[in-house]
């Protein structure tokens, strides 16, 4: 159950009038019901014949529907598709042990074992279904072997009371397990390794009373387990892996890309003047709407974090790869996205402060907002690139000046007597807020700073000599058809560091934005 | 894995010193490593024996801290260790199955599938406990007769050919069925569901190519499956429950309660000015707080919203209790605590604002908070009570009247010369974003009103009543023990509604906080 959402509302002096009309326009719905009550009865007959005519038209409606949201669900994360085919092939490949004759003769029924643990193992990631198989395996040994234990030790008192006995221990541990599920370490890494062993150690313990050969048991739904869950594990990591830790690290890199969508749209939106709002303003505001998931993410890093602890080295990931800075990471992007939303409320609010005063601070807020987006950005794609984001702190740099400017733009403001305090107080909030979230994107580049130590990214010089290799070789479109002739480019040295900083941010922030081709390759 | 979100740091115009000392305090521990380096080798031994003799301590220490966190455990949420029991006793209950030889008799090695469903059904909540059994209840029986079909179908292929047909089918359902799983509604509420459909189509479907007696089996499956599953709702309902619905109610109203103490707390501390705030600062600012679990509330709100639907009438919620408007609300509320994040900032901040300025906004300020504090507060109270929230709109209407006087108060001030701007824009920013949290305020109280309405909760005359009844009767203490008597007391009936109101609110605030007792019962 999923509810929308609101759209964040204008926060500002003057209450818009656009969320107003939606509420009056609901109470309009409801209440014009009994109003249309007298006219019911006559057309009843024609609205049945109606909705008859009208069933084979729903039905292709709902069908062609339900493709739609199908094929979107397939196309938005192409993964998926591949994900379902690799269970039908996991399913498959242990129902094998069905099939063939020798495997069968060996473990009899207790084969279907191998189809449960992966219908219930294999998971979209390769750090969920590792996670889930140790887990698995690990909880079954150990209850195996104390269900075998308590097994020996209740045949001591009796056929009588071994019944007892059995029950007795299965209630204790049962309860013990259930309650250990409710510490909170337990609950996000071993949640299923616990049930798993309340599972087989009630198993084994009670079946025990009454099966007989209990250590080939146990020892049959040890090897079924372990055959299924190899089975999840190799198909997971070997067919089109889906790594968590890359997932987590392209979200926190998404996340910040979000953030820095909103400061560079934002100086652009909120500036402009009242004349060119009318125009402009239903134009290009998705931009300033990205930021919004940042704010409800963090369940959603914290199980990719500690699936990714799961999962072997892969890829540019090594083993112990600092997960846990993405979660601080993630943490600040969205106390930065907390004082965005609070800011985004100016944006769409009609608050008509003077153009005069907008005019002041207009300037020094806009190089606030870009040189913050800029720190965001770089850091973004240092995180994609996995390289050391050498720029990031001088576009904070930029960015702190900016806001010493904007502070003298405030402290130089002369309020002459036709302007008073209250009508400029919305744009002085939006100028103090922005003000606030310069101190956010330092926190946030300094975390980044300090993942490219832990995680060892590459340094720039190298990265860069490595995209100067790519760029050399250019090939001329010749008009007209005819041969193309390759011309190998030497580009110089850049002396300029932050002009290359420049350069680069601006490919990686075409680079980042899907609707636009990447500048190369 | 879990990082602490940190303490929303301050945002000011002047960044606060405790953050920066935070980090230079890491920078130093890191740093001192390899300084002692020269002194290791010769204390090598020293240190191993000192760790040996250690070992009791630590262990000593580790087992008392593990008891704390078991108690602690315990304590905050009493229901975890009656859950526990529960399962524990719904194990054992079930393992009857087993124990006694008619039962035994009758199902044979299929009843371990009633001690599985036991294990894997059972939930903390009634709601989640009912979502999983109904879930897997209908998935066995539609995967069940579905595999019993494709069986038929199969054999019409021949020995070799069945086994080809079985296994495309269980590529081609476990495909399809796993892909079901993306689709956002599907995993919200029949996620279970679909993998137990998996699982059994897989079972009976693969099982069948060995096992003749597949009826049979099938039919054991499903009737074990039953018998677990119905003591699992038989012991979730009847054994001290815990509806998801009550949680949910009650956490909406307590996360109200908690933007309700910011705003109560709010005005003291931000408004106390420089002498007295070295010596109160660090004493209470917990209620300043306490917000915080608000922002990230909304994964379990939507988890026990789902859960709540499958619930049965009980207690004081009703059949189709309108659980999707405590979403709606706790949306708005997540939407006002954003800003109060915000202007958290500025209270923990040492922006040093102009005395005189904080005063000419002061009084304003601080009614605004108050009575919007005051309105989340009779909305929190009214829902814990399930009574109609009448003094939330006198609330909001008296917030709005301040906010006018806080405009005014903004608008008449006239900056003289020796103030500028950049320092009163703090207060300002302060005072902007509260009149922003008003307009939330008053969105909150209109779900919560329209949620009233279609809980059909008690009019608050009725419910004024019973509270009159109920303190009709006063129980003197009589000092030195002897006899009591008990006097009626004649309420008159209020003349002053709003005085009413306050009294209530004055009561209900009291009663919601745990720290202090409850007026009365």
């Amino acid at each position: 159950m999923q509810v929308h959402e609101p759209v964040f509302p204008p926060t500002s002096l003057f209450p818009s009038p656009s969320f107003k009309l939606a509420t009056s326009a609901m109470d309009i719905e409801s209440s014009s019901g009994p109003a249309q009550g007298g006219a019911r009865a006559g057309g009843a007959l024609a609205r049945i014949w109606g909705r008859v005519k009208g069933v084979p038209v729903v039905a292709k409606d709902k069908a062609v529907e339900f493709a739609t949201r199908v094929r979107k669900l397939g196309q938005d994360d192409p993964r998926r598709v591949i994900h379902s085919l690799k269970v039908g092939l996991a399913l498959t490949l242990v129902s094998l042990v069905y099939y063939v004759r020798p495997f069968y003769d060996g473990y009899g029924i207790s084969g279907i074992w191998a189809v449960v643990t992966v219908v219930v193992v294999f998971e979209f990631t390769v750090g969920a279904t590792l996670s889930k198989g140790i887990n698995r395996g690990c909880a079954t040994l150990l209850a195996g072997a104390l269900g075998i234990g308590s097994q020996y030790l209740a045949c001591l008192f009796g056929k009588q009371g071994e019944a007892i006995v059995l029950a007795s221990l299965v209630f204790l541990l049962g309860a013990t397990a259930t309650f250990t599920r409710f510490f909170p370490r337990i609950k996000a890494r071993y949640d299923y390794g616990v049930l798993i062993f309340i599972l087989t150690y009630s198993m084994v313990a009670i079946s025990g009373y009454r099966v007989h050969e209990l250590i080939q048991l146990a020892h049959q739904r040890l090897t079924t387990i372990l055959i299924g869950g190899a089975t999840c594990v190799f198909v997971a990591i070997f067919v089109c892996p889906v790594w968590a830790g890359e997932d987590l690290h392209s979200l926190i890199a998404g996340n910040i890309d979000k953030l820095a969508d909103f400061l560079e749209a934002f100086g652009g939106e909120y500036f402009q003047c009242f004349d060119e709002i009318n125009e402009k303003s239903k134009t290009d505001k998705t931009c300033l709407q990205r930021y919004k998931t940042v704010l409800t993410s963090k369940n959603i890093e914290e199980s990719w974090a500690n699936w990714a602890r799961w999962e072997p080295a892969h890829g540019r990931f090594r083993y112990r790869h600092p997960w846990k800075q993405y979660l601080k990471i993630g943490a600040l992007a969205r106390q930065c996205a907390y004082q965005i939303a609070t800011i985004h409320g100016y944006v769409c609010s009609d608050a008509q402060v003077p153009c005069a005063f907008k005019r002041i601070i207009e300037a020094p807020s806009m190089k606030v907002s870009s040189e913050a987006s800029k720190a965001l950005r770089t850091c973004a794609s240092a995180i994609k690139q996995m390289a050391e984001p050498s720029c990031a702190s001088l576009y904070v740099e930029n960015a702190k000046s900016a806001v010493e400017e904007l502070k003298a733009a405030l402290g130089a403001a002369q309020l002459d007597d036709s302007v008073d305090l209250l009508e400029i107080v919305p744009a002085a909030t939006v100028a103090s807020v922005l003000i606030g979230i310069v101190d956010r994107v330092e926190e946030v580049c300094e975390e980044v700073i300090e993942l490219a130590k832990m995680a060892h990214f590459k340094a720039p010089e190298k990265q860069q000599q490595q995209q100067m290799l790519h760029r050399g070789a250019v090939k001329p479109v010749v008009e007209g058809g005819g041969e193309t002739v390759s011309v190998v480019v030497d580009v110089p040295a850049l002396a300029d560091r932050a002009e290359c900083c420049t350069k680069t941010t601006e490919a990686n922030s075409r680079a980042s934005r899907p609707d636009t081709d990447p500048p190369m390759k």
